[in-house]
């Protein structure tokens, strides 16, 4: 199945079938006090330009957009960042706030067709955020958590995604503008999270063979060695089904280039070879 | 399904409910000059004990040992290797050889359960070394190739080891004993390789779900950059259902403890965190 975003000027294929598309996580003040400060302060236009700009760089193919801080108006600031971003770089945007007013005021000022991050399993984000995927002509993550949590379990985030998919079947929006986020949390917390995880990659893909994303470093949350877990990870949910994992982007591109060359999508070799030779430090 | 193996003192079980089983492969001379040079000048005694001292001390539960170079007399120096190993290091061995007379030799000097490495689909080989596997009470490693090489398919590499599986039972091989390589091949060579692989992997897991090896380095011959090539393949093929690999074991182990504890076979991360605090190094 195919989810087409779209820039200003370019078209974008998320699919199984393609090379990974690796979407950018870095605009998100999430831990990152220098971007949170500079988005209180309201001087964020060179530190954003510049996280947009290395990200593409590295090989992000779409930029995940977050400006949620204390103290930051996300529906005055969310636009204008998503402003800046695109006149930086010409990739499709991954709009990212949990108010849907934001989300609204970003979808009037964005050009092309976005992903908007995230709808959950409860009433209020279904009734909110789904009108405005249909409205603006959007594709949406789908995360399978409501008002109690993420699910330890597959079956129940399964039901969740069942009931995010009717629902937006039933708003009008194309099964293909759907991707689900099947949801990491920490083996160093439960050592069971990513069997978890890995059989609801697996049961979503076998049931709607829809794209979905990953948050994927959240498996290695608290752990020590961070980038081996999230490396070993990321193969693996790759091979289930994951196809457009959201991540820091020039950490992770050796592995989903190497996995993608595993998962017959670079014939000859020919991406993992040219990235080898202008990257020969990190080998 | 447990197969179970012995060295003189101890016993090892491999599963896919327990930690993932390292068989060390570096007691080889195919491409190792050293190990070569001195199997034909019959001077191996401290080259061996080194191999095989520093395999274990980097965390190898089984050792492959094979002295197949020319100019060597393998019936001869096949039994004294396996003791002189046996003499260094208390683990189970892995016989590996071409010429069943040969590993005759070594199974009447081995003491315990050993792995026989290996019984291919062709008459010869099945005639040949079943009868050895019987007789030793020995586990043996199964390859799905025959006089015509090695199928580039999955169907055909499935109809070799249903062969091999059903001449096992009939010779009186418990099929717990059976442990298959699914073998693989260069994705440089052929993108498809790595699916052909996985995909006979995950037929084996369903119809027979017996313990399966790889000597997953195979993946990335011919290639630049193959660490990062090798871990993905290794991690893939061990969520899919290998439980025993061949490998470097210095240079996989991260990877396989990394995937071992994604795949919930690490309670609390301890293995891992334990083994981050003593190779930080790696990290």
């Amino acid at each position: 199945m195919e989810t087409r975003l779209a820039s200003a000027a370019r078209e974008l294929m998320i699919s199984s079938d393609k090379q990974t598309t690796l979407i950018g996580e870095r605009i998100n003040p999430t831990g990152k006090k220098k971007l949170a400060e500079a988005l209180q302060k309201g001087e964020y236009d060179e530190i954003v330009r510049r996280e947009a700009r290395e990200q593409v760089d590295a090989g992000a193919d779409v930029l995940d957009v977050n400006v949620g801080a204390g103290g930051v108006d996300e529906i005055a600031v969310l636009p204008e960042v998503v402003k800046i971003v695109m006149d930086e770089v010409d990739v499709p945007l991954c709009i990212d706030s949990g108010n849907p007013h934001a989300i609204e005021a970003a979808l009037k000022v964005y050009k092309g067709k976005p992903l908007i991050n995230s709808v959950k399993g409860e009433e209020q984000s279904l009734q909110t955020v789904l009108p405005l995927v249909k409205e603006y002509g959007a594709a949406v993550i789908a995360l399978p958590l409501d008002q109690n949590g993420i699910p330890n379990n597959a079956d129940d985030r399964i039901k969740l995604v069942d009931r995010i998919v009717e629902r937006c079947v039933k708003t009008g929006i194309p099964i293909e503008d759907i991707v689900i986020d099947c949801l990491a949390l920490s083996v160093g917390v439960d050592y069971h999270a990513g069997l978890v995880t890995l059989e609801t990659i697996k049961r979503v893909k076998e049931n709607y063979g829809v794209n979905m994303t990953l948050g994927a470093s959240n498996i290695s949350f608290s752990l020590p060695g961070r980038e081996a877990v999230n490396d070993a990870f990321l193969s693996i949910a790759m091979a289930a089904g994951v196809t457009c994992p959201v991540v820091n982007v020039a950490k992770a591109r050796k592995c989903v280039l190497s996995t993608d060359l595993i998962l017959g999508r670079d014939k000859y070799a020919l991406r993992y070879i040219k990235y080898y030779r202008q990257n020969k430090e990190q080998f």
